[in-house]
């Protein structure tokens, strides 16, 4: 099984990438990566040869700021399009990269392409959560600005599928991100939703949830549209690091005894970050196209990238998309376009 | 001046609110308080008499429960409809109440009515910040579940009346939320509704915020659809609430050592909670409808009633509703319907 890695995505590529790549190439001897990019700058961060490491060198790059749909077509020979490319030709069985999210979805869908039965890709995180499993995935995220109550009967499948075959629940619990808990709550898409998963004998669907509950609610997947979903994930996001921030400036500007108190105090925090990493659950997977695409944090470290390879190993020893596809054949109905 | 307040709407009811009201009887010389509810009840708490302070025996209340128009319907001898009707024969200049808040926007809508040319009021909390002012007002946050391009223009433009009239900012700064910052981004309700207030020559547009950004963007107020602003709000408290309990768990659960540490370090917490305790910032306004309606959050304490109390104030002693009826007839379109 091979991985195209687009080498030169993030923050820190392609060192980091390089570096991940090299540790995962001794633990997953089914595996083999061909790095896109620059080969001179991976090289250098490489310490050894292996048979389980391609290179491909490619000459371009894409940028965060550059305009998605327009940078995959312009950018023939970057490091995205050339990995995408592979996949579409069947040279490599998986994407992967730490780039623009916005270009790795234009590469999805027009280079490798949705699965029949999909109207819309959609991008989904696995949220550390205070729930049985410690995990919770939510979808679409973001992929979708405008979304269409098929589009989200067709996540809520996807959902479950991935559920069922990465974090081995028999019969995940899907939830409705909704503006209350009742049945009838929410605009006429939402309601709609609300109907069409009541009905769909395949999601074992638990009803609605409220974005207070995202990461504290029975369910094991939460479905939204890809414009709240995108609002209630960065709102989370974005109190998390606002409040551990002000709560490091309190505990630094409150005098002597304070700070020896945090001092004392700070293996409480440790647990609560190992709980609570992102990082440590892998990337964001595109669900919909027809490979495992995954998109790991621009930032993410080594040990995090680790994490996304070895999702992607399970993505791919579980042959989930074909899962997918046989699901689709029989669950839900295609949307209106 | 008079308030009419729903006595029996809320947790505690009637007894924090009449405790309120009476402390706000001495602050407040020039305001008058009518208390619609079970007079025995509200009896039972007072304890001094005062010419400020009338009783309106009522027999029946709304509850958490009960389907909104359904229940101001039917319960016409309810607190909160009597609250109401008071406000619209002129009788009280403002209602205030602790209980649901669908009951209420049914109230104000059906009972005290809209202001010409807002299509939908809209429901507005003042938020602790961390910007230059240390609160932002964010509007609607749930009380409409559909949201077309004119309300959003319109809430924009209420925003910026209660931000000079209330916080007294003389060009108070307002952002759009949305799905990133670039100028079009976003659905086509949100393109359209950045095309709208960029072009309003009233409202001192600023962009589009995220919502990770919500409480540190330098927005004096955001404009939000009811959905998403709902799913915004929610998720930011749902995470701190959340992550609070998660750290008092992590200081407890690991060891003796850590657990001096957090008591050595209490003041900076004591310190953090003075500076997000949204209580201190008076209610939710109702925005739009031709009174100052104020919701406030229904477990309130003395202390969060009287900084509500002093927002009404504030609202009818600058003479806001007048202010914003002007407004109205110089710089929005009205919407569809």
């Amino acid at each position: 099984m091979k991985i195209a890695v687009d080498a030169m995505g993030g923050d820190h590529a392609p060192q980091v990438i390089v570096q991940a790549v090299e540790q995962a190439v001794q633990q997953y001897p089914n595996l083999t990566f061909v790095l896109f990019g620059d080969p001179v700058q991976i090289k250098s961060y490489q310490t050894h040869d292996s048979a389980q490491l391609e290179i491909v060198p490619t000459t371009e790059v894409i940028e965060n700021e550059d305009e998605p749909v327009k940078a995959i077509r312009s950018k023939k020979d970057s490091s995205l399009v050339r990995a995408a490319q592979a996949v579409k030709k069947g040279e490599a069985d998986a994407l992967f990269s730490l780039g623009s999210t916005g270009a790795l979805l234009a590469a999805s869908i027009f280079i490798i392409g949705r699965i029949k039965g999909i109207d819309r890709p959609a991008l989904m995180p696995t949220m550390p959560a205070v729930s049985a499993t410690g995990l919770v995935n939510v979808l679409d995220v973001g992929a979708n600005a405008e979304s269409k109550p098929a589009y989200l009967e067709q996540w809520a499948l996807l959902g479950t599928i991935y559920a069922q075959t990465i974090r081995k629940l028999s019969h995940p619990k899907i939830a409705l991100l909704n503006n209350g808990t009742e049945f009838d709550k929410g605009d006429r898409l939402h309601q709609e939703v609300y109907q069409r998963l009541s009905h769909n004998t395949f999601i074992n669907f638990i009803g609605n949830v409220e974005s207070n509950h995202l990461l504290d609610s029975d369910a094991d997947v939460i479905v939204t549209d890809g414009f709240t979903g995108n609002a209630a994930l960065k709102a989370v996001e974005g109190m998390a690091k606002l409040l551990l921030h002000q709560i490091k400036e309190a505990l630094l500007n409150n005098g002597t005894r304070v700070k020896v108190g945090a001092l004392l105090a700070k293996p409480a925090f440790a647990t609560l970050k190992s709980k609570f990493d992102p990082s440590l659950n892998g990337g964001a997977v595109l669900l919909g196209v027809k490979a495992p695409v995954i998109k790991a944090h621009g930032a993410a470290d080594v040990a995090s990238i680790c994490s996304t390879i070895e999702q992607i190993d399970i993505m791919l020893t579980t042959k989930m998309i074909d899962q997918v596809v046989l699901a689709l054949q029989h669950h839900v109905d295609e949307g209106e376009d």
